[in-house]
């Protein structure tokens, strides 16, 4: 087999990829570990930037998340008991997010992949990665656990396969550079059957720290806690977790939490990573493959997807015109933004979290860069475009 | 004796606060432990915020700064061998710094009480404070080492003593919260007989680590490079600190540092520090006896004299119109600018310095808020705004 650009991989990254080709007229193939029910099933972040719903409606894709995504024009932050409303629209000059999780983004985009007559491998085992250093890099992969192996010949592979792929592995040791900060908290989410509390995300840091509540739908809430990322989630029964929201949540103005059933809930760690360079040779890596970002900020899927983005401009140069400049700086523009999210990610969890490791001194500096945004217009717009979207660059 | 307001060190907030008072018509004692040589003499900070140079300039103070001063209408940083300027009139509707040297600004200020008629004992020794928390407090002092015990009987005491003064010790340690962070690096400083360099001020995080280079006069500059805050100034030939300079501040445009003779060179360690409630009774605390920043943002003179205009606005509501509200907040008020001085001042020292504590990770982080500002005009407007002084929010 053989095809222009194989990716490894059917998250955000690769699955925009492929659209993105397909437009261009370049030809792909995409391999999935997972199967395609697990893909479409794995619950994620849900927040897309104001850049993303624009392309994803102007490629077709947006028609579900129009009609079931929710608009954020806003959001507020909370601490010492009180709140305040940024309005992102207004301080971006009417740039807004769009809360659709990341797995009806997925159903989205293979459904119409899959119309489109894309190649989408599933439930693939033993992905390798093959002579990426040489004109003629291909992949090998066995579609069932016991079949025979297949081999695919590409002009150029993607590793938009996450952080635990072989997509960054099939970079030499010795040719790359990995940055990482592993945070001493985790978010304990809840998923819980209860009406809205509140008609935008709260970012809130009180009592014993970080806590988000935000939504799935009218009817579906979804809402995070800072705690210990070792903890044990058998540790919190569902009054304790109502209990530490409300103490977290609460104001002096009677606002009252709406309580409800919890019918999913697990603590997951956080964690800042990046690989440089997100390319080496024909293989080039998307998303959390060559990054991670701890949840503050949902800067996760929009920085995935803003590589696809990237690579798929270079890839369109290099097929239309032969040109590869864009090729041969995809990882330079690519880590000029990654590390601007890393940034915003990194600022918004140290600034919304109570860390066992800050000092009395740097509690208050988080809480003075709150207070910042009360009173200054030009912190708060830098707050809101970095969360609506940063422009590119490239 | 008997005065209104006594007022502990003549520094910047001591001595705006006395001229302050007198032009409300409240009476007003300094006392000093430093000769008037010894006061006019110290050299420390000279970036004066434009509501500061508005300010002098209004109560008749600023005739030799506007004839000596430098008027900054930019700021310089630097990073990677490349440089960017800070257009700040530009981004905060017309708003400049002024480089004058403290010191200068204190010889103004003290002839100008003196020939007021304004009381100014300097050189006194075993300053102490009494009964603070009774409605008579009171200062006891001698005009010299074996001289009698003078007393000044007072209705308000003011700690301007600076970090080490009697001040801030005079709030019993149960009653007060005192925040802290030592930095891992310290500033070496050098005054130079040489031409200007650059037309402003150049803050650089390059090589090394931290580089400032800053201008007293034409004939004489002030430079800065980050060092270990233990080493000893005689591990610092002239042409070491000279090779250091040019590592840090040295672009690939052909950019020549112009050196001269250093006549003046020292280590200083960098500190941030805030004492909780900056008022105990009838003592109120002003500038260095209840906060400190690193020089980075040089925000000291500035925040202490905010300190000042804070505390003759509330005396004068409580001479004028016997109402005490403003005195009663004005902790609080304090605090509110403080913290935020604090926060941009720890925020500029930790984005320009090399702090062998961070990880590469966090070391990318700031270069990325030094990218930003490239890019994002409101982290810029932000900057800009700290730097030439937030507005007053009482």
């Amino acid at each position: 087999m053989r095809t222009q650009v194989g990716i490894v991989g059917c998250g955000p990254a690769g699955l925009f990829l492929a659209h993105l080709l397909h437009r261009a007229g370049i030809e792909s193939v995409i391999l999935e570990s997972r199967s395609r029910t697990e893909v479409e099933g794995t619950i994620r972040a849900g927040v897309l930037e104001h850049w993303l719903v624009e392309m994803m409606t102007a490629m077709g894709l947006g028609a579900r998340m129009l009609r079931e995504g929710h608009f954020h024009t806003g959001i507020t932050l909370q601490w010492n008991r009180q709140r305040l409303h940024l309005d992102m629209e207004d301080l971006t000059g009417g740039r807004k997010v769009t809360v659709y999780a990341q797995h009806e983004v997925l159903k989205d985009l293979i459904a119409a992949r899959l119309a489109d007559g894309g190649a989408i491998h599933f439930g693939v085992s033993a992905t390798a990665i093959h002579a990426v250093d040489t004109d003629r890099p291909f992949l090998t992969w066995r579609a069932d656990g016991d079949g025979p192996e297949q081999r695919l010949d590409c002009d150029y592979i993607v590793g938009a396969d996450g952080f635990h792929g072989p997509g960054r592995q099939a970079i030499p040791a010795s040719r790359r550079t990995e940055y990482q900060k592993v945070y001493p908290f985790g978010w304990l989410g809840i998923l819980a059957r209860a009406p809205l509390s509140w008609p935008e995300l709260i970012y809130a840091n009180q009592g014993e720290g970080f806590a988000l509540l935000s939504t799935r739908s009218p009817e579906i809430q979804r809402m995070y806690i800072q705690c210990d990322p070792a903890d044990d989630i058998t540790n919190w029964p569902d009054d304790r977790i109502w209990a530490q929201l409300e103490a977290r949540l609460s104001t002096d103005d009677g606002w009252v939490l709406q309580r409800g059933e919890i019918f999913q809930k697990g603590i997951i760690p956080l964690r800042s990573f990046v690989c440089e360079p997100m390319q080496h040779g024909r293989l080039f890596l998307a998303g959390d493959a060559a990054h991670i970002v701890p949840p503050t900020g949902a800067k996760g899927l929009n920085l995935a997807v803003a590589d696809a983005v990237v690579l798929a401009r270079a890839l369109e140069a290099r097929y239309r015109d032969n040109r590869t400049e864009r090729l041969d700086a995809y990882s330079a523009t690519c880590l000029r933004r990654v590390w601007k999210g890393e940034r915003f990610s990194w600022s918004m969890t140290t600034m919304l979290h109570r860390n066992p490791d800050d000092s009395p001194f740097e509690q208050r500096i988080h809480q003075a860069g709150l207070d910042l945004l009360r009173s200054s217009r030009a912190a708060a717009t830098a707050l809101a475009e970095n969360y609506v979207g940063l422009p590119f660059e490239d």
